[in-house]
C-alpha cells in the first residue's frame, strides 16, 4: 500500500472515531456533527474535524457527516475491506490470548498462524490457527507474502525475532516483548509494554 | 501517592531507560553514559539526560552514571519497591493472559483477583489468581483499598464497568476493550486497543 500524507497522531486517532461511529445505532440519527463526536470523546471540535478531512468524509453544513458514509470513508481509508494476513511469533500466554483474540478481523487482519521456537508447541492450535515450528517462519512469510507481525517472545529474544522477521519480508511489527526494539530499515515497530503502561499510570495517581 | 512534576511524556520514558539497563550485564561496565543510553534506543542524548534528571539520578561528569544506581533511581521514582495490587475485570481469553502475564512483578504490581459477570467462570483460577463474581467487585475493592484496575470486557461493557470501579474507589484504570473510555473525575485512564494499533501500523507501511 501507499503511505498516506497523514500525521501518525492523526491516523492513531482514526480508529477512535472508527469504534465510537459503529457503538452508535440507527436510532442515533442519520447525521452526525464533529461537535458531537467531540463532546463524546472529550476532544476539540477543530482537531476532529481536521482529522476526518484526511479521509474522504466531508460534513455537511449545519447537519454534519452521514453516519454510514463517515463510517465507510474511514473503513476504506484504514484498509478494513482489504484482506490482510497477519502472524504471531512466541506463543505463550500473551500470544495464546493474541491468537484467539478476535479484534482483528474488524480492521480486515487475519493471523494466519503462529510461531514458537518450543517444540513442544509447535503443532498445537489455539482458536483454529496452527502453531508452528519457528524454523518455518521464513518460508511462510515468502510464501505467502505477509507483511504484519505481532511479536510476543520474552525480551531476550525480542530484537532478534524483529531482525528475521524483517530479513523475510515484513513492514510492521506490533511488540508486546518489554523492550524497545531498533527499527530496521523500512520496518515500522510500535511497542506495547503492558506492565510499564499500569506502572506509568500509578505514577499519575 | 503524590503526583509527580514530570511531563507524562517523559514519565512513560521511564519504563524504557529501566528496561534497557536492566538488560544489561555487569560486563557492559560500571559507567554508563546518557550519550550511550540515547544512541541504544535511537533517542536524542539531551532529551535522555533531562528525562534521567526527575528521578534524582545524576550523571558524574565524563563516566556517565552509575548503571546499579541509575536502575535504583529509577525503580524508587517509578515506586517499583512499594508494593501494590492490581484487579483485572473481564476474564476472557485477553484477560486470562494478563491474569497470567508476570511482567507487572517488576514494577511491585500483583494482580490480586480478577472479576467477571459470567457466573460459569467465577469460583475459577488462573495462576493461582481467583475469578470471582462481579458483583463482588465493590466490596473486595473497598475492602482492600485497591486502586490500580484492569479492564478486559467487551466494548460494550467497558464504560459501565469503568463507571463502577471509580464508585469502588479505583483511581488509575488500563483498558484493553476497543472503546475510548470518559475519565470519571480523579481517575486517569490508559486505552489499548490492540487490532487498531496493528490497523494503523498496516497503515504506515
Amino acid at each position: 500500500m501507499m503511505k498516506k500524507n497523514i500525521p501518525e497522531i492523526s491516523l492513531q486517532r482514526l480508529p477512535v472515531y472508527l469504534n465510537y461511529l459503529r457503538s452508535l445505532s440507527g436510532d442515533d440519527g442519520k447525521y452526525i456533527s464533529s461537535g458531537s463526536i467531540a463532546a463524546a470523546l472529550g476532544m476539540g471540535e477543530v482537531l476532529v474535524r481536521k482529522d476526518l478531512a484526511y479521509t474522504s468524509g466531508t460534513g455537511r453544513p449545519k447537519v454534519g457527516y452521514v453516519r454510514t458514509e463517515l463510517i465507510a470513508a474511514l473503513e476504506d481509508y484504514l484498509g478494513c475491506n482489504v484482506k490482510k494476513r497477519a502472524v504471531l511469533v512466541g506463543a505463550g500466554e500473551l500470544g495464546r490470548a493474541l491468537l484467539a483474540y478476535g479484534g482483528f478481523e474488524k480492521y480486515g487482519i487475519t493471523i494466519a498462524c503462529a510461531f514458537d521456537s518450543d517444540p513442544a508447541k509447535a503443532g498445537g492450535e489455539v482458536a483454529g490457527k496452527l502453531i508452528r515450528p519457528a524454523n518455518e517462519t521464513a518460508a511462510v512469510l515468502a510464501k505467502e507474502g505477509i507483511k504484519l507481525a505481532i511479536v510476543a517472545v520474552p525480551a531476550s529474544a525480542a530484537q532478534e525475532v524483529c531482525f528475521s522477521l524483517a530479513r523475510a519480508g515484513v513492514k510492521a511489527i506490533l511488540n508486546f516483548a518489554p523492550v524497545r526494539l531498533k527499527a530496521p530499515d523500512g520496518v515500522v515497530i510500535r511497542d506495547i509494554d503492558v506492565a510499564a503502561n499500569l506502572a506509568v499510570l500509578y505514577n499519575m495517581i
